[in-house]
């Protein structure tokens, strides 16, 4: 199944934009649990299990998996393995290097790992893209206006007149030829996500920074989805993780991502019916 | 002891500018090996053994690790600890996210693995450098101008009257307080070498693309050089790597690297004395 198929399945089927970002930290568990690579298991299979109905995506920041040291990789791989198949897999891991290398990465990340979509760096250019997109079935999210405060240092120069980040977007619409890419924007940015959207009607956009980061979820919503109210992945990390640290931490963090996908619901109806 | 401390005391002591790029491949092993983790430690620790009085660093490309799976991290730590450890080591892994992200990459690369250096991505600025370059014995080379084809698409685009990859450059050297960034330019481009010298008379050059890429030695030497005839580190992989497909391959790497060290003693000699 193509990506962008599986992508409107699911979340037509769950009625959700909302993508959980597995961005677990050893030191933030809950305060029973110990501080190690098979608590953060125990607590991504909890978190998992909590908040699958309501998601259309999870997406696993792979600097903390890294951070693991010798157990990252089985916690990475057995936390995929606790995700349902029918929903969407993100490995975040902002990789970006040349062919051969990223042919590596690729391989690692799509066939060891099994994610259905990665993201990349675009300041290396197409090829260091390209063997990211090879296989339709695989999205790569290009960063083009990234949530964070030094998104101000490069992206937004001037580039013929236009800011830097647009001519990422535009350039990541010529290579769109397997319909398999996608691009991130940050819900800190809604008054660019307009016509970042708008120039890219049909291209899936990973939208970071809501919640803890201060995005405007209304507008990401309203200006990050197609024309269908569709296609907008609306990531919350930090919120529903660390929503409690007591025992009750995967109640705590259903319910926090139950309202943000009702908040999701509610703006799709007030935009898109 | 300081980065720039570090690299000119062995580079001085080696009479080497020569970094070993371990992008150590499974299936391009010398047939007699089996495509296994193990066999890569094996390889890795024969060509260290082979080329560390030859060589002022060592560059781990951490794609080819993170494609062991489940073995990469033990594999990258134990190649590591094969490095003697007055020799520079480098992750070459091109990180770059956010602040909270970016200090998860450098626990793990600078304290969990102990790399001297990393590599990283400007365009998501100046938070997602700031954790690779807090500890001033530890150097973060950020990409500039880099050796792949690529490096056209969106590096060369003109800001304000001068390519990006310049701006980069400025921007670099203006968050260098603690005199331990780089950067990264490809030897691919020997006639932006000079101009890019030109505005960071003290800062290490990470040199990539000699050998297989086709980079222009004599030029990179020449260019890259601060004005002591030091601080480039110009990076071969694959021509040390794969000079042989025999049981004798550590024999030819050595030989692959003793010829290069020479031609950049040769080289120094002729324009720095």
């Amino acid at each position: 199944m193509t990506f962008q198929k599986k992508l409107t399945t699911v979340q037509r089927k769950h009625r959700s934009l909302l993508c959980v970002g597995l961005d677990t930290d050893r030191q933030l568990l809950p305060s029973h649990l110990p501080r190690t690579a098979d608590a953060v298991l125990e607590f991504n299979r909890a978190i998992i299990e909590a908040t699958s109905d309501l998601a259309c995506a999870y997406k696993l920041n792979l600097a903390f998996y890294e951070a693991l040291g010798n157990d990252g990789w089985r916690v990475t791989d057995e936390t995929l393995r606790s995700i349902p198949p029918s929903i969407i897999t993100i490995g975040d891991g902002k990789r970006g290097d040349l062919g051969n290398t990223a042919e590596q990465y690729a391989q690692a990340l799509y066939y060891e790992f099994g994610f259905d979509a990665v993201t990349v760096h675009p300041y290396m250019g197409f090829d260091s893209v390209e063997p990211f997109i090879r296989d339709a079935d695989r999205c790569a999210f290009v960063l083009a206006l990234t949530s964070n405060e030094g998104s101000k240092d490069f992206q937004r120069l001037t580039v013929g007149g236009r800011p830097l980040y647009e001519k990422v977007v535009q350039t990541v619409k010529k290579w769109n030829k397997k319909r398999n890419l996608g691009l991130v924007v940050g819900a800190t940015h809604p008054d660019e996500l307009k016509p970042i959207r708008a120039l890219v009607p049909a291209m899936p956009l990973l939208i970071p920074g809501v919640g803890k980061q201060g995005g405007d979820l209304k507008l990401a919503v309203r200006y990050g989805c197609d024309k269908d109210g569709e296609l907008a992945v609306i990531n919350a990390s930090r919120s529903i993780l660390y929503a409690s640290s007591t025992k009750n931490y995967a109640t705590a963090a259903r319910k926090e991502a139950a309202k943000l996908r009702t908040l999701m619901q509610r703006y799709q109806e007030q935009f898109f019916s």
